[in-house]
């Protein structure tokens, strides 16, 4: 079985990154800055089911892209979450967020509707999070090395 | 500067175990399962803020009580998320969801009020919980250790 990414995930992000075996997406909803990191392992749905020795690479990974989007965009204070309740496949939501933001102090999931990105925003706001996040580690899984062709 | 607990959490939960330098905690709230995991070094408030040589053990620590409380809760799906929107100090959520359960499928956040645990009902969850969390491994932070006489 080949990893597919779920479709809602696909449908509600863009491609950001793709570090090794891992996505980076971002959300197309302008009020946040608000990222998503996708282990690309057929099956997931728990953070205790990565892999046990890349388990602690993927949360590196996710505390770095953490850190260098508090700096890109000030934020008050970075929400690190893997919920997973409507969408099971494993995501880490990596969320800057500011006092006084469209949900706030609420947490953003289900707080109003999405605000796609005007084409010239989506292309500002990929390009500024794509120039913060250069340069991080990749994170492979071994063991789907051998699929495929 | 010592480590204390921000009043907020400490009112809101009860403690089921430390573990070294991090301290366990269980929410008041009878609906749901619910532990917060809280590294006590003084003035944290991000994941990405945990000293590097000990962040990878708090979170192998987080999906150890995750693991571990999905399979003594039953859940459907486990949350694992570090917020702090309202209580900036870190801490990390660790939560048993089911279908159907009071906010199912939103987060817990935010949803309804506590419903506090009754004298007995408290007694029996600390008592699960603590069973199941048996034998976990503990995680010092090394700079702290000076501290105090």
């Amino acid at each position: 079985m080949d990893f597919q990414l779920d479709p809602v995930l696909a449908g509600d992000t863009l491609p950001v990154a793709t570090l090794g075996d891992c996505r980076l997406l971002m959300m197309d909803d302008s009020r946040y800055a608000w990222c998503i990191l996708v282990p690309a392992l057929p099956g997931l749905r728990e953070l205790h089911e990565l892999p046990p020795g890349r388990r602690g690479e993927v949360l590196e990974l996710a505390c770095e892209v953490a850190r260098r989007m508090a700096g890109a965009f000030s934020a008050d204070k970075m929400n690190v979450a893997a919920l997973g309740n409507v969408v099971a496949q494993l995501h880490i939501h990596i969320i800057a967020r500011h006092i006084g933001d469209d949900a706030w102090p609420a947490p953003v999931w289900g707080r109003g509707q999405a605000v796609a990105y005007t084409p010239t925003q989506r292309g500002e706001r990929l390009a500024r999070l794509q120039a913060c996040l250069e340069g991080l580690p990749a994170v492979s899984f071994p063991a789907t090395k051998s699929r495929g062709p």
